[in-house]
């Protein structure tokens, strides 16, 4: 039985979900690619050989030859079309996140209870990325002994757009390390706090967060959206007998001009094009089996990273260490 | 349109391929599984969900439910069944050796002339790794100048049999080596030396080699059976203003007892799981469009690994240079 | 003309200090060693070929036969020791800390200037080490851009002693990291601030800080006194445009049991060798030439180290941002 | 007792000897620099402090005021005058090579042994290097099981010379490394072979040269003099069991322009010069207790370089494998 997959965003990432789904998920079909801008929806689409085209997204989650839907449209979409996945009994996987706003994700986890099961798989890709999986494991593995510190560093190349912000650093950029963070070492954050250097120019500087998690962990996150020399992800997790660290993955390194050097990527794609892909085949998967995947983000997960993205601002703004404050974990997501 | 494969062989390296189509290649199905232990066919094909097994491997070549055929069983029946795919008509992807025999590889060779097309995709996979990918590409960019080393080691932690001889790590082992520089360096081999060092033990000892191109490059090759320490395998491009090497590809490295260390793999397959992954779509490809692979190597790639490797083992016996002596090469394989 | 060098302190590193004047000071003679325990003293004396031995430090001080001295004693008695060495005229190579006692590092600038000129050199031998000269030269080359951040990491396999704290990691350990960053920086310190994970264990938990610098930048600083898994220094410097960061260095690696692994020290001893022999030859070109060494670090730099580390206990202790409020400095320092 | 050296050749090698013994060695002065250049020795003799200057090389040896010397004037030279210097009884740390005549190489064998003991320590500072000696270290601890193989490779940006030759890369450069492998694994070689790629423009190509040794092992060594991307020397050295390399050693990287980089040095100074500043000191020990020291190369080392070397020549130039033959070793360098 193949499964119809709707992708809806027919941006940067939802051209890359409908290429996953039509290339690397056997046993799934690339249904419609669906976009407000319908010419968009229909290049993504015929690149990639969808049976169809839309561009109303409510309307191509009702549908009845769509099996599940992955949600890939702007921010302000994910919660709502969530929302009608949840009430059209689909599953969806949907891009982080889940919303900015805390009281957003809770409607979101409402629903979820009270259809009495989970539907929305978060995109939050990097719990998928080899990496971290060690990260993770080494520590379940008894390697390290108890965990006791993380540092955590993303680095892009450059903002995308100009007006780009401190808060938005935090509220953009940092969730993927918040959910990794709290993911690897499987607990909540009490409190955060946060720095932000000087540049001598116009775009958005770094910022520097220190979190000290409710198992008594510190964690530090580097968040620098304009580091010019390229796209770097940089975690590691100190333990009380060992420490485990990312390395820069690359497969070739060349001897040229008095320097020996290897390559960085210019953005993200290439680095979780592998972690990518894994997510989706659980998607997949739990579309399949209904047996939610094991690694996977839920609406608790994308609930929590708004809490702490939004107690981060507030950390940024006000020059002190602010508390995360949480509501209890539903039954659901326990 | 949905393209049937037939995989030919249920050990290790029949059943990564079996999982290969039925879970990495969206557009083919997993249409029969076929070893002489028909159980052993069986058992592979439940688990990869093929719609057959089959124990008489002629007989899938000629079925009509078939389209194409990988080949992976023993390696002397890869010649006999290139040839029986051929005369179907139908492409095949065969595991390496070709032959060991150069003049078995010229009858699948003229076999494919007398047909006017080449049918057979031989499983040199390392073409389609991303470090030799890169390498290549380096030394196409100019980044390099003119290609001048190649150095190449090839270490598996213990060979499979105990009754494994330096002869075999040329004819066996090596032909990965001879295949893959040839395909970077874009030449062909004069003439061929090769030693071996005294172990302390029965296992087989390493064997070294040192080549010549007809461009005049010199390449160095050694094949390490019994390394003990891992799976490794490395290479150095040099040219005449810069140098590219593979690196040591590891996710995390983890520091602890005062060391700090990166793993090795134990054998072959994770390391070049992509690659394979690759091989096996450009085959697909191949298949469906009729256009043979760019990076693919052909019966005449078989053959000149074939000639290479019976020279290297005469120059091992005789301890002298020996000229590695080919056909020229035939219009199809230009 | 021979200068003739006092050590006071027979311990650990006034032993190693005694070698090196024995062994790496061409121009220089090892006078005296000094140590409360004349036994002591005397075994260290005779180890390196010192002329005498002795336990009266001051005494030391004031001999005729002295023509400068090198304090390795206790920490308490390192202010002192150095205003004593002012009073006699006598240049003092002297260990950090200078005192963890603003007030008393005050006593000793104030002892310099009344003097009208510099007599101390202080014990900070980061600034020697090849990694933090090459940082420095990089950010002053312009390759970096402006600096906007630096991260750095201390750990020691264990704690000397059982009865060491939280605040003797920020009082005892942190000052090199303080002094040394300041000093790639050329900036002074804004406002700090701490956190501790909570260990398992009885011993204690590494100390996490965030300093910001009056110039603008963030600086984190881990000091892990019983990281375990050896002894490892990293920092690394994020401009606007690039990052430096330094290597763990290693002469060779070991494949073996399926890893690639280098070593870690079990102590500083060997890693900053090179550091404290180019600090001692500054100090000996100090006393021939009498002009104060470009790199050293001063009085005025204890004093900074020491108010910092007095602000990051208190930032520890109230969990709160603390400013670091400091004198404005000295026209001798400028 | 200070003991009086002379350094005989004032050009770059001489006048890194002279600022050494001027600098790093306590217990030993700078007594005599001597050149036929005379104004060359003496403004290397005023720039390190020399007590003298001259210009005739033999009587310099036989002053009263000299009690030992340092030979790096021309190579023709070195054997005349360690020949003088046994004549005198004066120890002499003599540049490489002894000779590259086996012949002359003999005649100082003979001279030492005449005179009943060793007094030429030669200048194969590769043992003196942290690298080489942890190989040393782990083969002789177990910890790599039994020696099969040793890979090297010596690169350099670019020849000195517009006539340098294949031949002079095998006479002039592939000694260090003849020498530190010979050292390394405890044992002389039985065969050498040699080949060299072709080059598009007019400078010397690359050599690669493969030994096998007495002991069994197999050996390759490449000597790039116009390697082009900077200096840069790698050894591996392959047990039974487990593998140790040489580090690229850098203190720093540098993250920038979308890539990670650390630099190679433009020569052989730097490197080599801690290996240098050991291997003088355990000249001056020699020169001070008698004993020769123990990882010291003698007369018998100069003489199996040139004998390899001889070897090496004629097989590149006759294109085959030829024969290491050697004297017996006689008893003084047992």
């Amino acid at each position: 039985m193949t499964v119809r997959i709707a992708v809806i965003g027919a941006g940067l990432m939802g051209a890359d979900h409908a290429k996953i789904v039509a290339e690397d998920l056997p046993g799934a079909a690339l249904q419609v690619v669906c976009d407000m801008d319908g010419a968009r929806a229909r290049k993504v689409a015929d690149t990639h050989g969808a049976a169809d085209a839309a561009s109303d997204a409510e309307a191509v989650v009702a549908r009845a030859d769509v099996d599940a839907v992955i949600v890939a449209s702007p921010d302000f979409t994910h919660a709502p079309l969530s929302l009608a996945c949840i009430r059209a009994g689909k599953r969806v996987l949907c891009e982080k996140p889940l919303s900015q706003s805390p009281a957003e994700c809770r409607q979101v986890m409402e629903a979820e209870e009270a259809a009495g099961a989970r539907f929305v798989q978060l995109g939050f890709m990097r719990r998928y990325d080899q990496a971290y999986v060690e990260m993770r494991e080494a520590l379940a593995g008894g390697k390290l002994g108890r965990a006791l510190m993380m540092h955590n560093f993303h680095r892009n190349v450059a903002t995308p757009a100009a007006d780009f912000t401190g808060a938005m650093a935090i509220t953009n950029s940092a969730p993927h390390e918040f959910d990794v963070v709290r993911h690897v070492l499987g607990t909540e954050y009490a409190t955060i706090s946060a720095w932000q250097p000087k540049r001598s120019d116009a775009v958005v500087a770094p910022v520097v967060m220190v979190l000290e998690t409710v198992a008594g962990q510190v964690v530090t996150v580097e968040i620098n959206n304009n580091a010019a020399y390229g796209y770097d992800v940089r975690a590691e997790l100190v333990g009380e007998q060992a420490s485990i660290a990312m390395n820069q993955v690359a497969y070739t390194r060349i001897d040229r001009d008095l320097r020996q050097a290897t390559g960085y990527d210019a953005d993200w794609r290439s680095r979780y094009a592998e972690a990518y892909r894994r997510q989706n085949r659980a998607f997949l998967h739990f579309i399949e089996t209904g047996a939610y995947p094991a690694l996977a983000a839920s609406s608790w997960d994308g609930y929590c990273a708004a809490v702490v993205a939004e107690a981060g601002v507030r950390a940024l703004n006000e020059g002190r260490r602010v508390p995360v404050e949480m509501i209890a974990r539903p039954e659901l997501y326990a």
